[in-house]
């Protein structure tokens, strides 16, 4: 039996189609970018196509630039420690560990750090958030497609919210579980947006930090002046290919995906036992990313569980799955019985209807089992 | 006619082998090794046996660690902005871009930065260097084989010396050119080291830095924790696998790789002809990178013919490619004519005799057609 994967969000099985597209970049066209000859030239040609490609995914309108990172945690860090270097820095209190521990590191360094209250669904209240921003302000930072609760951000409203109140001060949004999922056209309040390649099928060592043509932007990695001055490192081609393959066809059929994984997401949100789960993410979230919790039952068990019968799902974000309850599911306000017993699923492009109804009655099992075993013992007290 | 490729200072062709062991980790064992399901875990065990494994071929006699980063030019910049906050920083003047660029960064937030003079073969002045140590230096950082030339400091001895003059002080070294090829154990008294994957036939995307056991080291990015909180992202589990499949091939093939090479490089030197060519490289520097120049040509213009001729060689850095005559060429105190007439020959362990003597025979044909062409074209003026 195949084991069913719903941690999408965490990342996803590289896409085999866009693996033999950039194998040549594994193998005969290893050259390097930079160098100066023909060989290396013809690399370059096929970078620079590639970065056009990416961004016409995103940006389709024009007047924005990329530059490639090797992650969106990188992309995150440039962003703030660029923009973010003096007065305050604006946050919502749903943002990725990249931006969130970023910013921390910024206010150890004297900039003073506002974040923002989270809706229950784990969106930003945009009326504390914008309450927050004043003439000091030099950088906002709210995320697209929260990354637990699936909750989205109305970022180009927030974008020119913010600037009204200041003009002067940046707006940034992390868009990682956005982008080649939901429909979205970058545009002109918002000067930063971080993209990654391995949460739609792409391979993991590249993601990018579009920019409004004209945005301040400087290096965190300096060096031999790749990526026009604003990140070194020698290019890695192969992820770069790989990254344009799955933009190129996650932007094809995003209407389709998505309307296919919106399915998904509802025949899983309705097959769910309610006496057992409550549903966290809103009607409106990403279809993409359904957190749901069992109150009273410690979801990293019921993962477990799941995990042995066959169901892979996460428990909030893997990348801060060294702590215990989530930062953001607490700050949504929900109480720590809810908190503790968080399951989130995530679907890809390629997640079947079958998965997810064998996910819900693996879910709906494991729970009830394991909420016997909590009563029975609890009895035998 | 196959292509001849000489320029594996700059990027080498990935191992198939390597790949080959590799390659599960594009596919079924996608899994995000900070996720806590089993599959997730089974990654992460694979990750830090990976880490072992590198760190056993760069510090065999143990107290190391190692952070796996996406490239050279990240480790280097992580270890700039971690250890050269304060006080002064020395570097030599035969740095890569990235420890050069970055120093020059550090030295635009403020610290004093002190560069050291090149002796002519591109080696670090030792006298000099130590001479500009003092007790106010919180970081020297001199590279290991120098990019362009091949010359090899001894770095062991200079992080000794330098502790003497402050034992507070810290010392790195940049590993990408020395690492895998030639001799080396990573011994006491350096605190940081610098190693690349893409130079020894990896894939890009992961590099490492190696730290002595409480050494102290800051995360140049933050977010999730990964890499023991040293640098966040999600591990890009193909490379690094691949980085230990090629790391050991090389450990195990050192003495033999570096034997040959040796004689391939003095084949070169042997058949190139001294009327047109100079070699710049010492008899003692690394027989992986051959520098030398056509005094009075224009080394890019050599460069072309070679590469119309079926051979690609280097002219300097590929990292820094964009500037015209190399700043560490110049700073071994390289006359202009012999600056700008630079080539840089770069071994593989997979270059062949053949490959080397077409290669002399192509320069010596093309250095001499040049010769004659330009000789002419002053003869019409």
């Amino acid at each position: 039996m195949e084991v069913i994967y719903l941690d999408n969000a965490a990342t996803t099985r590289p896409d085999a189609a866009a693996t033999e597209k950039a194998r040549a970049f594994l193998e005969d066209d290893f050259y390097n970018p930079s160098a100066l000859y023909r060989e290396g030239f013809a690399v370059h040609k096929q970078l620079e196509s590639a970065r056009r490609a990416v961004l016409n995914c995103l940006a389709p309108g024009g007047g924005y630039d990329l530059v490639f990172t090797a992650s969106g945690s990188e992309a995150d860090n440039q962003v703030l420690f660029s923009a973010g270097q003096r007065g305050n820095v604006v946050i919502s209190g749903g943002e990725h560990a990249a931006v969130y521990n970023a910013a921390r590191e910024l206010e150890r360094r004297g900039v003073q750090l506002r974040i923002a209250k989270l809706r229950p669904d784990g969106g930003a209240d945009a009326e504390d958030l914008l309450s927050l921003v004043d003439g000091q302000t030099s950088l906002v930072s709210v995320i697209h497609v929260n990354n637990e609760t699936g909750a989205v951000n109305d970022v180009l409203s927030l974008a020119r919210a913010v600037k009204k109140i200041n003009a002067r001060a940046l707006f940034h949004s992390d868009g990682v579980q956005a982008f080649g999922k939901i429909p979205f056209s970058l545009g002109a309040p918002i000067d930063f947006y971080t993209i990654s390649s391995h949460k739609i099928g792409g391979v993991r060592g590249v993601a990018g930090l579009a920019f409004r043509k004209g945005a301040p932007l400087h290096p965190l990695i300096f060096g031999g002046g790749q990526e026009n001055g604003l990140r070194s490192g020698t290019e890695n081609m192969f992820a770069v290919m790989h990254f344009q393959a799955v933009c190129e066809a996650a932007a094809e059929r995003l209407a389709e995906n998505m309307r296919r994984v919106r399915s998904l997401n509802a025949l899983v949100r309705e097959r769910l036992d309610r006496g057992l789960f409550t549903v966290l993410s809103a009607e409106d979230a990403s279809p993409y990313i359904l957190s749901v919790s069992a109150p009273g039952l410690r979801g990293e068990v019921l993962m477990h569980m799941a995990d042995d019968a066959g169901l892979i799902v996460g428990t909030g974000s893997a990348c801060s799955s060294k702590s215990k309850a989530s930062r953001v599911i607490l700050a949504c306000g929900a109480p720590d019985a809810v908190a503790e017993g968080v399951l989130r699923i995530s679907f890809s492009a390629k997640s079947t209807e079958e998965e997810a109804a064998r996910a819900a009655e693996i879910l709906n099992r494991c729970g009830k089992e394991l909420a016997e075993r909590m009563h029975s013992s609890s009895c035998k007290k």
